[in-house]
């Protein structure tokens, strides 16, 4: 069943659950204290969701439209949520921790005379708010409500329109306003317990999508038959398809091949770089199938890539750096078959979003933390053959990483 | 299938053929001219697919990777992709007709040292090209090659970075940079042949999808349940799940409602407000069922609201200034059975984006014209009883509207 992620009616008992959920506080305010924050302001979709709890349907689904939180550093429940009229029945419909909202713009909603139920009641609430007409100028009221006019702010920058820092700062100024999108990313990087469930979730979900895909691969087969069936699989779940990546024999070397009416061939590899989201959290993980018996060469270096990926597993801990586990991975796939194996990353954070920090590159100088969620992989594309890979997501834990997946990553066969 | 929505090799006859499918090239002339510009450049993913074809996966699935294309005005043959490196082999599986490429980024791929067929031969090529390192390098290299670097371009101001705009200026510093987000909605505001049967598949897969809904909504189902098999008939049209409003009861007067746990009951109400992606092109459709019988209220409420979308529909022609429709319609309303009536619009264009201009709203000043497609719809949305909605696509022809439509927007009786 495709599932509202949050359809519960919020209570206050279910709001301070919430509030633990997604939102890792803690961490939020020792990196605003860091930086010398009073506030900051979500406005791209995964960090209003992350901020609140709020999924405003039209920013996920469009670019443009307009939707804030302000946290405030020194009491989060102090926060306010900034809301389009026409979305605000969601925030009465799901599970938010924020009660303080504001609203803009026109939207015609009519009531029966009678009693209304408890969701009802609290849209109608919604809607007799002041409008404050304008997304900048709502912003505007709840900074000043929080007595936050001459504060430093931290605005992150990825959600708003051309021109609105600008419009913000004419407005508010006193106020000091800074980009903080690399701040909502840092704290997003160390995921609460809720989060991690959510990404188990949506993991095995993918896992068994891919599973359910591998269910209609035989000869003649098309990658959109197993496309569909590995979407379909998720939905069932209560997920929604976002990456599928499927391809056959030579298409599999494509890094983002989308599934065509290419027909399956005995002997072929059949590449999955998919994952869908499950209330909101993404999945992306990778595994090959071959149709029938795999050839040496496909053997041997499928075995090579998939020691990488372990050895890489093997080596992440707290205070491990991230280059460490590139230089671990690199260097076993390159011992193990693959002499000329290169590559700019093995994986990387995530969460809401679909790359978190941190990268797992050479050139990154991050030190993996208890609580990150990482997608671990070596992926091996060679133009005219096939492409290879094996992507896990795992969870940092203090003695070392513990595995979200429900299968162990094995070349698999199919048909 | 899901099926990629571009998956032959380019040819010259193809890319030909494809020049004259999304992008109306005589508009965007003719409004460019208007507007004085010598080039412009999209750089949200609607507008960068709509300008070539390429769909660059990762700039739809998450916010902040950059695609841009550059579109010179006097020889739109001479435009450039502006493409990361790790995106290159859609550009060689897709149906795209600008051959300019530039790149920015290292991804390592490997390729055999035989032959290569048609689409691995492209990918070798495009990964062969220099190396640009940055976009917005990318993007003033591929303005000084078109010879634009004196010029007035309109630059999409909806997809780029924050400071990207400032860092493209400082590195054109004899360029004039005006926005053209607007321009680019407008251009897109008058659909191609190509662009029409899309929408119009897109409409009718949707319309099915609500067909096989119904067929699992009987006493006891849940919204989940409904929304599962919904997008289950898209995926297997080829579509892509993005729209799914689907409320029972009183819960369908939420107007974004999303699936619950909620279970259907006899004579109550069952709102759509739906629709998928069919090859990147929207619908957006609206329908009303009732699990048996329907009540006077229902029946008589839902008869005003369909007379006041077929009387808009009726109205609009090109020439016809879209306030003179929403009057229409909110009349048309009023006079027939619901005398409070009360809307901010009664529709929108749909396209590549779920709200193409122009907005059938009593403030707009618009016009209608040939090509546009439209949703036209008279929601009315009643706290503690429920949710009525007809919504239709249709394309204005010279003569009047032509319906997108498979069924005609009677009130349905499920169960």
């Amino acid at each position: 069943m495709l599932r509202n992620p949050e359809t519960q009616p919020a209570t206050a008992a279910s709001r301070a659950a919430a509030a633990a959920r997604l939102l890792n506080a803690d961490r939020l305010k020792t990196l605003m204290a860091t930086a010398g924050l009073d506030a900051v302001v979500a406005t791209a979709p995964e960090n209003v969701t992350y901020a609140s709890g709020y999924w405003a349907m039209s920013q996920w689904l469009r670019r443009g439209p307009q939707t804030y939180v302000l946290l405030a550093g020194e009491d989060l429940a102090a926060s306010t949520i900034i809301a389009s009229t026409t979305l605000l029945d969601l925030i009465a419909d799901q599970d938010i921790w924020i009660d303080r909202i504001r609203r803009f713009g026109y939207f015609q909603i009519d009531r029966i005379d009678g009693p209304l139920d408890t969701v009802d009641r609290h849209q109608a609430e919604l809607y007799g708010l002041a409008d404050d007409k304008d997304p900048i100028d709502a912003l505007c009221a709840a900074v000043r409500e929080a007595g936050l006019e001459r504060g430093r702010i931290g605005i992150d920058e990825l959600g708003l329109l051309h021109g609105y820092w600008e419009r913000l700062q004419e407005k508010l100024p006193h106020a000091t306003l800074v980009p903080a999108l690399q701040l909502f990313r840092s704290v997003r990087a160390v995921k609460t317990t809720e989060e991690i469930e959510r990404l188990r979730r949506a993991a095995q979900m993918t896992e068994r999508s891919i599973e359910a895909a591998l269910g209609v691969a035989r000869e003649g087969a098309s990658e959109c038959d197993l496309a569909e069936a590995f979407h379909n699989r998720t939905i069932a779940e209560g997920g929604y398809p976002v990456l599928g990546c499927i391809g056959f024999g030579t298409r599999s070397a494509m890094p983002n091949v989308q599934p065509s009416d290419v027909r399956l061939k005995r002997g072929e590899v059949i590449r999955f770089d998919v994952g869908g989201r499950y209330r909101h959290y993404r999945a992306d993980i990778a595994r090959i199938a071959v149709l029938g018996e795999p050839d040496a060469k496909v053997a041997a270096y499928y075995r090579a890539l998939h020691v990488g990926t372990r050895k890489a597993i093997e080596t992440i801990r707290p205070g491990v750096r991230t280059a460490d586990v590139f230089d671990v991975a690199v260097e076993a796939v390159r011992r193990e078959g693959i002499p000329h194996y290169s590559r700019s990353h093995v994986g990387h954070g995530i969460g809401i979003d679909g790359y978190d920090p941190p990268d797992l590159a050479a050139s990154s100088t991050a030190v993996i933390e208890e609580g990150m969620v990482l997608c671990v992989e070596t992926p091996y594309y060679e133009l005219g053959w096939c492409g290879l890979q094996v992507e896990d997501m795992v969870v940092v834990r203090a003695d070392g990483c513990e595995s979200l997946m429900s299968t162990d990553g094995r070349l698999m066969t199919a048909g």
